[in-house]
């Protein structure tokens, strides 16, 4: 079996040859420019792990992973519109660099194109590849849907929380090692296995982003903490704190979130210690911890060898358990 | 063979329960609503027609005229947000009536809905009935950045502009017969002739449209003549006459679009002058006839009997010679 590092070395090779030199150029620039920015690339490695685990060719895998990193990519590009977010990944985002108008259109394009990639599997899966695809790209809208009605809403609930960032950013996890599976010939019990490990894994994911945002080392999260705070981001901190606090404490952090505190040190500061008084951190470790665990289950139960169990246990502990 | 009216009467029925009953509300509503507005569906219509041609069942094309229907409505979504058009088909865009956000978010779900129809397809016409799908929705993509380029360009040709026009409107009709045909058992020549046959159709619709905006019947037509002219719209009648008229009558026709005239009626008539004197009006009602005869060379090769023929060059003779 490939390392995690091998796939991504092949991957990125493989994205490089599908640079487009189409017209218009205003179109397709933003779209060299998005896929050229890089990521982990976490996503479409693990289509090619899924795969290689069942004994696939991985080159048979390579158009799914690309449409997955490309549907992936078309979704920063119209999020990025939709909040206003100038920088990712260090660079100016679509909108900002060219307009609204090019990064809706460029955005759709995109997503055209990784239904275009998605479709060259053999036809004898490719309905269940693409049901897969199709459901996914729903579910994520429905999720980034939840996330902007959060944006207004003081009563969100810790649950309502899990189910957005499932559909904004596990169920893609699921849909990358699932599609990975169906093409490497996996039985249908088996990717479904995958998909929920990958659910798992991807809500850790997303608590531990959570986490780090506010709580990381700065040195080694490579960016200054307190961004959520900043924006005022209902995070799992955020709502568990709500969940368990005193009316006071409640009320205090709903203030804090309110006021348009012109010292944001302060701000941070207040925050990060109400969430200390009452353990969110701790709370939050152990509820990724939880998440961990109940991946592991669907991990053992897997009918794969040792060793690539082993794989796929480091690769979960280092997206789960990372500090930046 | 079914009428028109018929196929658009079935048509509508299957829509009205396609309505999306999931959540969340912000969501679906706007699809809903979109939906509902109407049109005349030509599109989907043309796809259930051609499948019923050769022979096919057109229970199973339903999900393909769908998945047309929605990929157009998708377009117009997001087109309305691009062009700041705060009303289609007399009732407020998507993004006036909610906002551009739920516009962005909303149109995408219908772009990955209407995969979800046209996936539905027998396993053996899947690959190709998708491969038209893809590249239309690419081309679709790009004709309209064509269009948004050329608004602030002022050496556009109107070869430029026929290629823009072909990509964003045309290829949607191409791609409605085609994939209708493909669902019906149509030998890939006969689809490939139909396809052209519509590119033709679908020229000649849009510059009767142009034709009809300027010169047309209000009491007719539907609306008062004159919306491209006020709106600087580089139309085929405007891009004729740069072509066609001397310096003095190209500086003045620039310099009418290029001021912001006051009055309105001031403004129509003298543009409207300009075209007249160069008997654009005419040379455009030729183009037309053009286009309709090099459809009309496809229609005749067609492998179908006499009655069928005469179906579809009624309705191309209903899209390209209407008055409204």
């Amino acid at each position: 079996m490939h390392s995690f590092e091998e796939l991504l070395s092949i991957f990125e090779d493989r994205l490089k040859q599908e640079k487009f030199s189409r017209e218009p150029e205003e179109l397709y620039s933003p779209i060299n420019y998005t896929l050229a920015l890089g990521g982990k690339r976490i996503r479409p490695v693990l289509t090619l792990m899924a795969c290689d685990m069942f004994g696939g060719d991985i080159n048979e895998a390579l158009p799914q992973a690309i449409a997955i990193e490309m549907f992936h990519n078309f979704t920063l590009i119209h999020d990025d519109i939709m909040d206003n977010a100038p920088i990712r990944r260090g660079k100016q985002t679509v909108y900002k660099k060219w307009s609204p108008n090019i990064a809706i259109l460029s955005g759709d394009t995109l997503f055209a194109y990784a239904y275009q990639y998605a479709q060259k599997a053999d036809k004898d899966v490719l309905q269940d590849v693409l049901s897969v695809f199709n459901q996914t790209a729903i579910e994520v809208c429905e999720g980034q849907q939840y996330d902007l009605n959060y944006e207004t809403r003081n009563d969100v609930s810790v649950e309502e929380y899990i189910n957005m960032i499932r559909l904004k950013t596990a169920v893609l996890f699921g849909a990358s090692l699932k599609i990975g599976a169906i093409i490497g010939g996996a039985k249908p019990i088996e990717a479904d296995k995958l998909y929920s490990f990958a659910l798992s894994i991807g809500l850790g994911f997303q608590l531990k982003d959570d986490l780090l945002d506010t709580f990381g080392d700065e040195a080694v999260f490579g960016k200054k903490p307190g961004g959520d705070i900043l924006s005022n981001k209902k995070t799992f901190l955020y709502l568990k704190t709500l969940e368990l606090a005193d009316t006071k404490t409640r009320e205090k952090l709903i203030s804090l979130y309110n006021s348009d505190n012109k010292n944001e040190e302060e701000k941070i500061n207040s925050v990060k210690t109400i969430f200390k008084n009452l353990n969110i951190d701790e709370i939050t470790e152990r509820e990724i911890d939880r998440y961990f665990d109940a991946a592991n289950i669907d991990l053992n139960s897997l009918d794969v060898s040792v060793n690539i169990k082993a794989e796929l246990y480091n690769l979960a502990h280092k997206m789960i358990h990372r500090d930046s």
